[in-house]
């Protein structure tokens, strides 16, 4: 290819992929607790509503999603004009990056913690203030976030990959004196005993956002939302792609959104197995952050009793060996001793603790 | 809202949302034949495959679309890294215009056609350039293009909104000199009796885009793909979101892309119903522009033997009282005589000829 063709924009300089955790081929049997997906499919309303939609799918989908946001709305006692609906929630906080930052505005984080924010402020070509934490429990670095100098700033609560939650009263202590908004990206808190949607009605500078891929099983639709004041929601609404959510991601969501006992049912058993995991691992004297999402952050031990990145690498390759995924992240001093293990259904959890169990005893 | 908490991206200051044609409620019967989609449902086997899909849609989707890409490179006989799979074509137009536009870098387009370039390019702030036609004809402005100075240039071929087919012989002129890289939508390529995919073998400055909405039936799955040099492929895979294209979009389309006989029978009664359409208005000494989609671009006369901009509007306004909806895109000299109608299906062009013929009597 000839040189001139192919002029990048001076924007991507900074600029590396995002790598998701891997998803195997249908065909390999393993257990996949490497990407916090919902071990339970969707419920038989969600089966109803897309069988249902398919005659319609020669026609374009409502473009504002209008039907699904009047839902959203009435489950969490807000207006249509406070949501807005995107492929996935990484849409939605592509939009956010999108809308609120530049060359002069700046994006921050907690470090570490969903890398896709880095990802796409560095498409963007805005700066990305990373915001270490000040301990190892993932305390909230509350003063170095008002610090930062960011214009948006990023922060999951449950924080991924520890877990932690944040209580309101720590992110009052944000939202009252930050200058910019504040993203508070509830992936998980329908796992959480608490979340930050009471907070919108005392913030302007607030942009809550959710999926529907973790508590509502629909990781495979790619449908997501963000709850916001009126001004926001209309500033990402105006640059969202036309017709960003299809037809029967809408539909599903709707279903799924409105079947509440489902829902709670699937909660329900991965809380017990979540429960029942963390037993485990604290009788092993395992350290663990306690968790408010579908997944543990744990620090393994070996048979002496040791803990560290080795030994935590040791029993990653042991178990992906033994066809049970999930997810390290070593290039922290944070995460490098720990594994993120997704909540799985009860026979999933048995084979995985089977599976520690034997790298216990034969880990040299 | 505190002024200081919403400040905007200096880049979306030129930004202006894109409008797109009316979704009427389901509810509403209409004769909808103003967004150019199918007016046949897909086949049953996009329906068994979504069917058999559900299932799994707790899971995340294979993130590059993998097996789909596969489909589409057999389609077309070419390699699976000459393909990238997006959320519809436009999310494939976002792609180029974010990696290959910035503050110097600009893009171009034909002036009219989709205006989606321009608002995809005033998202990213980068300068649009409007290369006009030189003739009422929408002849290809072959040296303007040439001469326009920007980096990505979107050709929509076969033109929209007039449906004019241009030749290889005449791409070909553009891509031997052009020094960025040209972008050809073939969103409509399927109605037409030729495409470009076989410049791919010749030109290493050529993406040519695809969508699933139009001739196959799916405008409400959102999936569209692009074919290039696996160099550029590789670019624009760099930046695409992670799980872009859904489990359902992607099953759904590797059944329809695989179903020839419905594609093809689908494709058979659009050209029927467009050539009626065509006889008739050729009948009333209507001028059109010879099309290669599933639209057709017209001028409407009305009793008198007027045309003109009035007329079109009387026309439009007409048919919409009569719940038939048509797109009129007053702004440009070379539009706003015209109408651009849908061809819909058997009974959907006998209302509209109907309601087009007693407009002609009752018009003033």
């Amino acid at each position: 290819m000839k040189e001139s063709h192919l002029r990048v924009s001076k924007r991507l300089r900074g600029h590396l992929a995002y790598s998701p955790g891997e998803q195997p081929s249908e065909k390999q049997a393993v257990v996949k607790l490497n990407t916090n997906e919902n071990p339970y499919p969707p419920g038989p309303s969600v089966r109803e509503a897309i069988n249902q939609e398919v005659q319609s799918l020669n026609l374009y989908p409502n473009p504002a999603s209008q039907n699904l946001r009047q839902v959203i709305a009435e489950l969490h006692g807000l207006t249509t004009s406070q949501i807005i609906v995107g492929n996935g929630s990484d849409d939605i906080l592509n939009l956010c990056v999108r809308c609120f930052s530049d060359d002069d505005l700046k994006v921050g984080m907690l470090y570490p913690s969903y890398s896709l924010y880095e990802v796409l402020t560095g498409v963007q070509g805005s700066e990305m203030v990373r915001v270490p934490f000040n301990d190892n429990q993932f305390s909230l670095p509350t003063a170095h976030i008002l610090s930062s100098g960011v214009n948006l700033f990023f922060l999951t609560n449950p924080h991924a990959p520890s877990g932690r939650v944040y209580a309101l009263e720590e992110l009052r202590k944000i939202l009252g004196d930050f200058p910019g908004l504040l993203v508070i990206d509830e992936a998980y808190a329908d796992f959480a005993p608490q979340n930050a949607v009471s907070l919108l009605h005392e913030y302007e500078n607030l942009i809550i956002t959710r999926t529907l891929s973790k508590s509502y099983s629909l990781a495979g639709l790619r449908i997501g939302y963000a709850m916001g004041h009126p001004k926001i929601i209309e500033q990402l609404d105006n640059i969202r792609e036309v017709y960003n959510v299809d037809r029967l991601a809408q539909v599903a969501a709707i279903a799924a959104l409105q079947d509440r006992n489902y829902f709670q049912d699937c909660l329900e058993k991965v809380f017990r197995q979540r429960d029942w995991l963390v037993q485990k691992m604290v009788e092993c004297c395992w350290s663990t952050i306690p968790s408010g999402a579908n997944f543990i952050f744990v620090e393994p031990k070996n048979k002496a009793g040791e803990s560290g990145s080795e030994v935590a690498l040791s029993l990653f390759r042991y178990l992906e060996k033994h066809k049970v995924l999930v997810r390290y992240f070593p290039r922290h001093t944070l995460t490098n001793s720990f594994l993120r293990i997704s909540v799985g259904n009860e026979s999933e959890m048995v084979i995985l603790w089977e599976t520690i169990q034997s790298w216990i005893t034969t880990e040299k």
